[in-house]
């Protein structure tokens, strides 16, 4: 999938959100009005009827490539209580094992009339591709391509830091795990380094860093104890199953004891530093149950705040794409 | 999964509905309040336009952890005619799959905020825990928990009986069928005997009676010919065809020469006796189909009334949730 | 499953639409007032909020007894716009596998007082046989059954042939592929022949020609090029690769280089003559990428109009069952 720079597709000519695919080619301007737009529709979560109608009349449709009920079901309720339509499409079930070709099925149910796609994608790109190739009115919103994004997830994160009252500026974060695999650990660190956070460290076995880590603009530490130090966020990221297999580490018990975040080894950041995890949480892998359920942990709060967040993005998205659109037909 | 005492569960301070997780520890005014609030749905069910705004902006997920579309699907639709939105989540394709806790599965979940988890498991006392564990104010029913209970058929029974005319405290009823694995029977006698019902009758193979039940306050019986004699209602068990490769009953053929309801048996029964059967049924195996078919037959009705019985258990135990919710603020 | 006359179970006593389950008995009127319905809603799915109000408070069904997620969108996001609520069932995973029989399904379903049955199922009949079984207020679509019907296609397709501004009197329609298995060519023949059109060709090869097709009113064509000539419309069928490994024909690439639609065959039509096809499209198999995205392809039209066109054939049988049982209401 050849790659068009991400920031003329993300954004209308007004530099409003158009689709949401990454985190790099956007700036902190809009990144703070996605938090704001959350902050407004966060008490709408808190209070009795929870929809607000803006997106009443429209189709979302949950294109997911991937099975992933967490993620599929925070976009289902952000949808809904948006008084979106929602429609689930699992495609590994679906046309294209009749043969069909991902661009014919995009063609397809677009012809539908629906207004937006959120897409899950095991490769790289496949969001991006689509946005390059849907018709003006549909946005596309990225919930997670391969290792490359995960930028819901990022805002989210973003926006969890915001309301535990901490400053951008001054923020040291520690971002532990997996960084080489992990689609989250890119979107986190390109929205940290947008909003201005300057202390960004990297925590992993060396197996796990990316070898263009200091590109990023992090510094790469291989030892928790200190890397961890003085931090005011720590952020785990899951260990995949998967890699336990592998050569790149030696066991799940060995890798707890070098890099699981223990109530010991959290007492090295500040004493109110927050512990944040995208879940499911491995307990006793990457982080103790002690650290998970306690005072320091809010990893509950980012799958509440997930809700608010992802109402943001795709409320701003789809007003974008109205605006396109009125404005297409007015200069025709 | 450590036992509570049901009733301090399952209703609030003021003793109202909050979870509905089994009859045991609920008590008549309750299950007769359920029925009357059953009856102003139904009348809803047959009107024009269905819904009613009680459950407006309110999110009732759908956690299945054993597969079962039509139970689903009454929920689903009671939950709609509530104006809920659903989520439907079955857990087996899910997060856990990924090792992640039924715990934190809940709590994941539950911080999407929403407000209702009917649950069904293969292991007795699921719902229970879930109930145990849930924030103040989200309430758990119970679609069927392992052989333990399954309340919402139980009351749509009671419902069924009820709308018939008959009077619970002259009632003579039969239970017939494998009563010692059927959660249906155990909530189905719990609930009869709270209303006063005090002719019970357990008819099956011995193989199949519960060593303890005359503790129930059912009467046993081996003989179908002698159980049903001048009963008002029958209520048949579903033979799960998993019982008969084993040694609990010979053949299906035996099983239905001895046990299956048909025209001739059920004339022993009184004349306007009905016949009742939670679905789905084997015809042939458990009862005739011009039983199954017949005048007596009242099993669509109960699929009919699983309608607004569901939709009233619902909304009681939504609204008990909130008056906990407000109480708690206020307390504050 | 016996056949009753289709006529008499899809029209009601004054003629309206009752049941929708195969061209077969209906007439021209009627098929003309589905296209003039679905004009009206065409402008409903090209404006900003696109629902409309007819079917709230009912409940559509889809019964999807054969796995098909583009067929099934389509009704849902059709139902969804009339403000229906959707509920998907997907018999393969559910109660028929408990040994259930179809009919027993059916009721219990209906029990749930649901309006509406959207059926697709592997077997020609189906939808006919439920039709004939269902309560006085129920409708039945079909969505599909076996080789037999797939009226719905035909009628977005009668949609997408009036709306390309053409006359069905003096129409000629090539209609290319596998017509003898196809319920699709069935449909659709039937259709345009209701609606006048007199010149319409098969062109097979001749193991894919019904050997009655002269009896529907069709000229047999065993050569793409001849059958080709001069005409309005070319619709092009699927060719279902299971045909491929049978004797049907001999191999894929043979029968592109007979039957593909190509540029240099598609200038042997009229200059500005359509080219359709139901989907998915077997791209270098029946048809030509360049022919499949070119000027004169209306296939993603026809999968736009496929949205108007089940709301008008829903709101038409809905309103018809409506009327049905307020009349039966009065005779009683």
């Amino acid at each position: 999938m050849k790659s068009v720079p991400a920031g003329s597709l993300q954004l209308d000519g007004a530099g409003k959100l158009r689709h949401f695919l990454t985190i790099e080619g956007l700036n902190a301007p809009l990144l703070t009005r996605i938090m704001d737009t959350a902050e407004s529709f966060s008490s709408v979560t808190e209070q009795t009827v929870k929809k607000v109608p803006l997106l009443r009349g429209k189709t979302v449709v949950n294109l997911f490539f991937e099975t992933s009920t967490r993620t599929r079901t925070t976009f289902e309720l952000a949808a809904k209580r948006l008084s979106a339509d929602v429609l689930n499409i699992n495609i590994a079930t679906s046309a294209t094992a009749k043969g069909e070709s991902l661009l014919d099925t995009i063609r397809n149910i677009e012809a539908m009339q629906v207004d937006m796609f959120v897409v899950r994608h095991a490769h790289s790109g496949a969001a991006h591709f689509i946005a390059q190739h849907v018709a003006p009115h549909v946005s596309v919103i990225n919930a997670g391509d391969g290792r490359h994004a995960h930028p819901t997830q990022a805002m989210l994160d973003m926006f969890t830091i915001r309301r535990s009252g901490r400053d951008f500026a001054t923020l040291k974060v520690a971002i532990v795990g997996d960084i080489l695999h992990s689609r989250v650990a890119r979107s986190e660190i390109q929205a940290l380094r947008m909003l201005g956070v300057r202390d960004i460290r990297a925590v992993a076995p060396r197996t796990l860093l990316p070898a263009q880590a200091e590109d990023f603009g992090v510094s790469l530490w291989t030892d928790l104890d200190a890397g961890i130090e003085g931090v005011d966020v720590v952020v785990m990221l899951r260990l995949q199953r998967e890699r336990m297999s592998g050569a790149f580490i030696p066991s799940e018990g060995e890798y707890f004891a070098r890099f699981g975040l223990t109530e010991r080894r959290l007492a090295r950041a500040k004493p109110d530093a927050i512990v944040m995890h995208p879940g499911p949480i491995n307990r006793g892998v990457e982080i103790d149950s002690q650290v998970a359920d306690g005072l320091q942990s809010v990893i509950l709060q980012q799958v509440h705040y997930g809700i608010p967040v992802r109402m943001a993005i795709m409320s701003l998205a789809m007003r974008s794409g109205q605006d396109a659109v009125a404005g297409g037909r007015q200069g025709t």
